[in-house]
């Protein structure tokens, strides 16, 4: 079952290591095949060295395990409110990579300072709010979704133009139009993660750069006319 | 004589090298066997890249080597107060990571500002003061251990709750079930340490995270309910 | 065509990922022959890990492609631009690299503060202002090579001998006398760029080092008497 | 001449690649044979890949080359003082190692903050002053060595007991018994520099560690009585 999609979450899952945004077994990628409406995911606290594509888990958009022997990632919860609310979303990342969960741990949003972020981020990338008591101990994975998509939907923010979010207090979930994208934008946000770091230690009083060259290099990449990259 | 928790032993020494926690041989790891009361210990000054099994030494609880051709670390006092102070650690680990050091040469507790810090800290890192010319004068590796089991006393931490502690103007020492269990707590708290000073940079004023997501993520991976990982 | 040269470009464009100055596809290295008034450049938004000789692209000064199945760089008009204005130089890189697009981002210049600057940048590292809406909205990659040149023009700065600069909220070109040495003095410039970030968070006070070490440590490095390296 | 030692100086100068402390040619280490009185020295400007032992050149202790096709390490007159004024020194090495550098460019001494420090460092790493105008458009090289003897010398700072010192606005020098062990000396001291940064970084108004602290750290591992390590 889905066992293309299996191999191709575990490539995903330790491209993780490779790019250096996980320690031990901190992370974890999901994707969903939109027309059986499956997820597959990591099992939770398994080691990257010994994880096998068999040992990905199928489970369906109310959390049942539809397939394989080991339990999904705890933060399956959270994804599943991510494919839900968002249709054009296929795939999830989360991590606790070093920068960006410092400017979660700081409680900020990373403003727009470049064309590095500009060049995935349509806008600066948004910490949402910390959960309340009561959302913690209630169904907090599940809760963590909605605090998330409860600001991107006020702010009227896309999840495709804005493929990244902090969570206060926590760490980072990425989007993708598939697992191995939102891998790749999770790699982008710390790396521009840093460099916002580094940009306000060089200039405590740094202005966002400006709205019309966020313009350009997001639609040069995203746009109708882009032009970066080969055709297709 | 325990040929099987040397071998156990020197492998999770070498895996301070493997998760740069140590330079040359700034690091030891030792491993008590609570029924013969007998512990394992790396052997002091010598190079990781040429320590075998049979270089690691046995002492007793007294400190007498009881087995080995070399002294064992020059930190053996302070393993063994820690053994006869904790009956529930198994393992432990002495570094001078790097941002972990730094939080004990600023003097500073390192702050609960997030969810992988409580994955595996129910509560701030403590900072054991610095010791007193007559402690230091004195025997100063066992008074380093005193000094810290002090600290955990009068502030009733568990050091299987908060595995892992600074000393100040000096290093780590960390705390685990094993050897291996103390050395991935070491490298969790280097990572911990990295971060916090990172969100303090980012946000100077930041408050701690709330008690009850500490609450939460420790209990879901530690508590009695403990539902991250798969089942034993 | 050029088959050499498209060798030599290959090799240049993978020393970015080697001196780990390039994330995924981010940076581009050029080269010219003067002689023919061709210029042999990366393609657009390839792989470093796939990219072979043959994907290189020719184009010309007018940035027509002469030969290559592939676009070229979409930074090609910038490059373009400086081969037009400084008959020196011979190799164009560009990089996001973390430290120096930071200085960029902060929009400052950096700081001479040593010799390892003055080995190779004789003065500050200009970083060029940013564009305006109407450069950025019309023909944007070629505005970007104006506005570089005109920094150098208007201070009266020989890009041989300051072979790097900045542009405000984007990051860095390096120059020289081939694609190889453009990307040597790119990966000076990072560290250089390293150093004068922690310099200043060591020292906030620091002044610029003395003007007359700048000469001699410049001199005695690329000078008509110079004395370091090897007789050539 | 000498073929053995020019092996040892070859391996102590891959030894600066291996420990990070170079970037390119940027470094060099000499070792004496204090019985003939010449000097082995990394040759200038050469690539750390290709150098091979016969490579090393051979001087005197008045800067004549004895033996060797190519020129000796710019840096060699700095050396020779050194040889010359510290008749324990048998080793030397010449960085610009980025932390230690940044300390350099700052112009400060580097407090001692903690017990990594006192373990190989008796007291403050001194930054000496920069050169005058004078001094570097004589004989640069030769007065950078004076004016850091003079330092010690004022300081009454034995070069075996504090056995690196930084210059300002340049780089970092660090002695020895032999090579080996200054290129040891020299990669302690960018880690120094390093956890001193970060330990400012976190506290701002963090004092010295306690004198008594350093006596005991330093004698333990090289007074008369020291305990660590092997015996010998």
């Amino acid at each position: 079952m889905l066992e293309e999609l299996k191999q191709k979450v575990l490539r995903a899952n330790l491209q993780l290591v490779k790019n250096k945004l996980v320690l031990f077994t901190w992370g974890n990628v999901s994707e969903i095949d939109r027309e059986t409406k499956l997820i597959v995911i990591k099992p939770s606290g398994v080691s990257y060295d010994e994880m096998k594509a068999e040992d990905m888990v199928v489970v369906d958009l109310n959390g049942k395990v539809v397939e394989g022997d080991l339990r999904p990632s705890s933060d399956t919860p959270t994804h599943i409110e991510f494919y839900k609310a968002f249709p054009n979303v296929g795939g999830v990342t989360h991590t606790h990579s070093t920068f960006a969960t410092a400017w979660a741990q700081a409680g900020r949003d990373i403003p727009f300072y470049g064309t590095t972020h500009a060049d995935y981020f349509y806008g600066d990338i948004p910490c949402a709010r910390s959960l309340t008591q009561e959302e913690i101990e209630g169904e907090y994975e599940k809760n963590t979704g909605l605090v998330i998509i409860d600001r991107f939907k006020k702010g009227k923010i896309d999840p495709m133009e804005v493929p990244g979010v902090l969570i206060k207090s926590h760490g980072v979930f990425a989007f993708g139009k598939d697992g191995d994208n939102s891998v790749y934008n999770a790699t982008v946000l710390e790396e521009v993660a840093k460099m916002a770091f580094l940009t306000e230690q060089i200039n405590p009083d740094v202005p966002r750069a400006d709205k019309f060259m966020m313009e350009k290099h997001y639609q040069r990449k995203h746009g109708k006319n882009a032009y970066y990259g080969q055709k297709k």
